[in-house]
């Protein structure tokens, strides 16, 4: 997908919102668990139930790889049927991987190739040769980790150097310099607004994407109002606040509800902008 | 395994080496390309020909999840090989992987509980919360991404604060302060032997996962000078120098051969210095 299909995906459903499915058997409802593949079913009925509301689905590797085999075949069957059934949505494998150049370039084509993502979330602590390589592939994103929603997320990334720029800052320079920038991200959590400023003066073009918002107390006007570009340039992600609404039968339903009622502030928020 | 058995092993054999399973369906030998799963043949057969001269094997997972599902069986079939069939083996998932909390305590149950790896390498971009998840698992060990062989490994790495340390030696002071900090071990290129005094006075006594050894130039006498300690405390591991060694159906045994050299190098090391 390139970045204007991916802009103009977003206008034409007036929303930024990406749905993150991170699937723990232990919260699905329990009536899936008696089915082949209950992790399958869970995001089909999720997506079936939301996609008129969300421009990109993001599924946490790490969830399914806990399931072992089971687990990657359950996410294989998931991208399989976006990609089949809503081509139009943006596909994100929250992998945060990176690794020396061949190595990279092996992950890459796992989830590029192989499994046929838009992107792939990579960490950025090996730098260049270690993101170039997913860089190579066209009209493909690399999602790099710049400033993370946890806790821990300060340990490091606001390292002050003597010029009194910090780490996260640095990343956000060094890699708009690398081969292929233009098909960079950034993941830049919805817990740290008052870092946004910052963060769209040494990256005002490229797209942000904010977990945080929700479960973990992220404020999605504020991170608008230092976020938001004039071609959005943000995608939101909320994981348990919309898939976890309900454990019932009606979670479908439920779903739909918190992703509506998050689209519906999208909405006003682009609407107020004139975006 | 605790870390006794692993330095009772190393004195045992009389070697620090770990062999890299990095397997590329392009480079292992044609006849192998004829059975039902050949990287898990290649393995088993280099497994066989080498395992009393390494003390650790380390798959890169991506070499794995680069075939899909088939990989990761093939994967699957190589850690239940080695724990089956030699428990001695120190067994190093090398995924570079790091999430926030909750999302990390899935992949450290994908690694050492699924799959029984007695260790995993992960990345510290995201800090402690992102960390402390693999350190809670007992008997097990987190391998911590400190400075990095690659070329890009300067581009953040090495960034120095106002006091004049840099962020790998942030990554080993601040990790050292972490709940169960005695299970971290940490990832030092040894392309860089002029940084290992600094990072022994750090950490004296953790052990160091040191790759880029043969193929990406390292020198194991330089490594060794200056990463030694009283509890030998070096895993130096080497891929494509051992495992390429030849293409064909001799692969095996001069895998052994090659394997062989560096056991008898580092059998002299400790010899010299009494250990």
């Amino acid at each position: 997908m390139t970045k204007q299909q991916l802009i103009q995906e977003i206008r034409a459903k007036r929303s930024f919102l990406c749905i993150g499915l991170d699937v723990d058997l232990e919260k699905i409802p329990e009536h899936l668990l008696q089915t082949e593949d209950p992790i399958f079913e869970f995001n089909k009925s999720i997506i079936d139930a939301t996609h008129d509301l969300a421009v990109a689905y993001k599924p946490n590797t790490a969830f399914y790889e806990a399931y072992g085999l089971k687990g990657w075949k359950s996410l294989s069957r998931t991208i399989d049927y976006l990609n089949n059934n809503h081509p139009e949505i943006f596909t994100i494998a929250d992998a945060k991987r990176g690794d020396i150049g061949n190595t990279s370039t092996r992950y890459a084509k796992a989830f590029f190739e192989d499994m046929n993502f838009d992107s792939v979330t990579v960490a950025p602590y090996m730098g260049s040769d270690s993101v170039e390589p997913f860089l190579a592939f066209k009209d493909k994103f690399t999602i790099l980790l710049a400033l993370t929603s946890n806790k821990g997320g300060l340990d490091f990334q606001v390292l002050t150097d003597e010029k009194g720029s910090t780490l996260y800052e640095h990343v956000l320079q060094v890699s708009s310099t690398w081969q292929n920038s233009q098909q960079l991200m950034y993941v830049v959590g919805a817990t740290r607004p008052e870092y946004f400023k910052k963060i769209r003066k040494i990256v005002p073009d490229h797209f942000l994407l904010v977990p945080g918002v929700g479960a973990q107390g992220g404020d999605l006007v504020s991170v608008c109002d230092f976020g938001l570009n004039s071609d959005i340039g943000l995608l939101v992600n909320s994981s348990r606040g919309i898939i976890y609404a309900s454990k019932g039968e009606d979670f479908a339903q439920r779903a739909r509800e918190k992703a509506l009622e998050l689209q519906k502030e999208m909405e006003i928020i682009l609407e107020k902008r004139s975006l």
